[in-house]
């Protein structure tokens, strides 16, 4: 059986490129899979891993002939990459990406890739708090979503090589706007990393004694937003910069809705509470039947 | 070998009461165990389950003839249900609690009991979001902490005999001033159910088609908080209500860091945001090395 991709440029091997590199190698969906990565000790660790057939540091050496380049870097990297292997792709060669944020993907990549060449911006919905080449694993994506933002006018034939990439990883795939993509994700993944980094970053603020028991008695709740919190750092400082609009329309959503919260126990409102805390059972109970718990 | 209680009363057999009396009845900790529930379908459950030798209704009836009293009902039945007991409780008797805020629980249940009956306040800081007899499990308790609050003058035997309860159900214990563990939990536990509670009802306001995507992509952060926010109602309700000061300071410093953060996204200040990322991914160290996650 012919694989259905030459040559799989992976460019950055962390989390999520490091899955992918597994997925692509587990599935046969490349005849070979490079790798690079600004950091040569995790390009050469992908090698050793066995992940990839070859680790660089260079993305254009990595990109040279590929007809399949996907960007795994965080967002801040996305034009300076774009920008270094614009002159080494392949006429026909597919630039995609794995990013949280759509629109500024496209934004930073499509003004670099020369004529010929097709961007199809994908974002698989999957992820763990943890980073690097040793983070991934191939069962990251089955039964998770993946969405492409394909620009309008872009080749279906071309979109659907991508989408079949990640059917192959086990994913399920759709289809919306780059824009719609970043209000959507701002929602369910942006603001509820922004409001765990800053409920963890209250508690550092904690005397040194009181930080502890914080420590010590996380199993309450707490615990649960130190692992989101414990997120990759440069990642996610990109994606609030980089999705900018969309977050802080949310954040004053949901400010106001912490205000009217705040008031209700003020006043000891306890049927107010009691409402708001059986709706939101009911979400937990949609997303426990979307089977993405 | 003789069990340390002869009779203990569970009152309310939930998600916690069932967890124990299932604890209590594996590791031989009393003779015998029933429970009261006001619900009297969860009474016959936890009978029929096989997890108490009796389950009943009125909790006078549990608590006759107990040496062992355990209050796991939400905080707002424990002032009634510490009223119908004390005529019923045989002198020498403990009372002790599960509830989640101390100085509310003591002032509840205190001035109902007879001289000569004992009051030990109690957290075994251990739960999942679910309720109810079937909800329990023995394995909820070992390797998380137990907090005990006995008010000064409590005799120190009998204060022993509680903690050598829980630490048969294999937890840790540590003694705090109600107050102390009052402050304490508004942060680790308290506020993050707030904010769950507040980011999963902003979700639930959103455009019926807006929702459906939220539900459909919460792999991505969102579903951790519908985890939390799917907890008990009553429960919370009464949580906030009763600690109410200490939750109202709290958010009130987690507000500050929001609007902190929420500025340095509105300027693109990534330095900011990139300090903040980096400083809580050490209390997740923490939370792991703590063996609390």
């Amino acid at each position: 059986m012919t694989a259905p991709f030459e040559r799989i440029a992976i460019l950055g091997i962390g989390l999520i490129g490091s899955s992918l590199a597994r997925a692509i190698k587990a599935e046969g969906l490349a005849r070979s899979v490079v790798c690079a990565d600004a950091n040569p000790e995790h390009a050469r660790r992908a090698e050793s891993l066995g992940i990839v057939d070859a680790g660089v540091t260079d993305p254009a050496e990595a990109a040279a002939g590929a007809d399949l380049v996907m960007l795994c870097t965080p967002l801040g990297a996305y034009a300076a990459v774009a920008e270094a292997i614009g002159p080494a792709l392949k006429p026909g060669a597919i630039v995609s990406d794995v990013g949280s944020v759509k629109q500024a993907a496209i934004d930073a990549i499509a003004p670099h890739l020369p004529a010929g060449v097709h961007l199809v911006p994908g974002h698989p919905v999957a992820g763990t708090e943890k980073s690097g080449p040793d983070a991934g694993f191939a069962a990251l994506f089955p039964g998770r979503w993946c969405i492409l933002t394909p620009v309008p006018g872009t080749d279906e034939a071309v979109t659907r090589r991508v989408a079949d990439l990640w059917r192959g990883c086990g994913m399920k795939v759709e289809r919306m706007s780059a824009d719609h993509h970043d209000r959507v994700l701002a929602i369910t993944s942006h603001l509820p990393h922004l409001i765990a980094y800053t409920i963890v970053g209250t508690a550092t603020d904690l005397e040194d004694h009181l930080r502890q028991e914080v420590i010590k008695y996380s199993a309450s709740g707490f615990r649960d937003f130190t692992r989101i919190a414990g997120s990759d750092p440069t990642m996610w400082r990109d994606v609030f910069l980089n999705n900018r609009e969309a977050v802080l329309d949310c954040l004053q959503r949901f400010n106001e809705d912490l205000t009217a919260l705040q008031r209700a126990i003020r006043r000891g409102e306890g049927d107010v509470l009691f409402d708001l805390f059986t709706r939101t059972r009911d979400i937990r109970r949609g997303v426990l039947e979307a089977k993405q718990a």
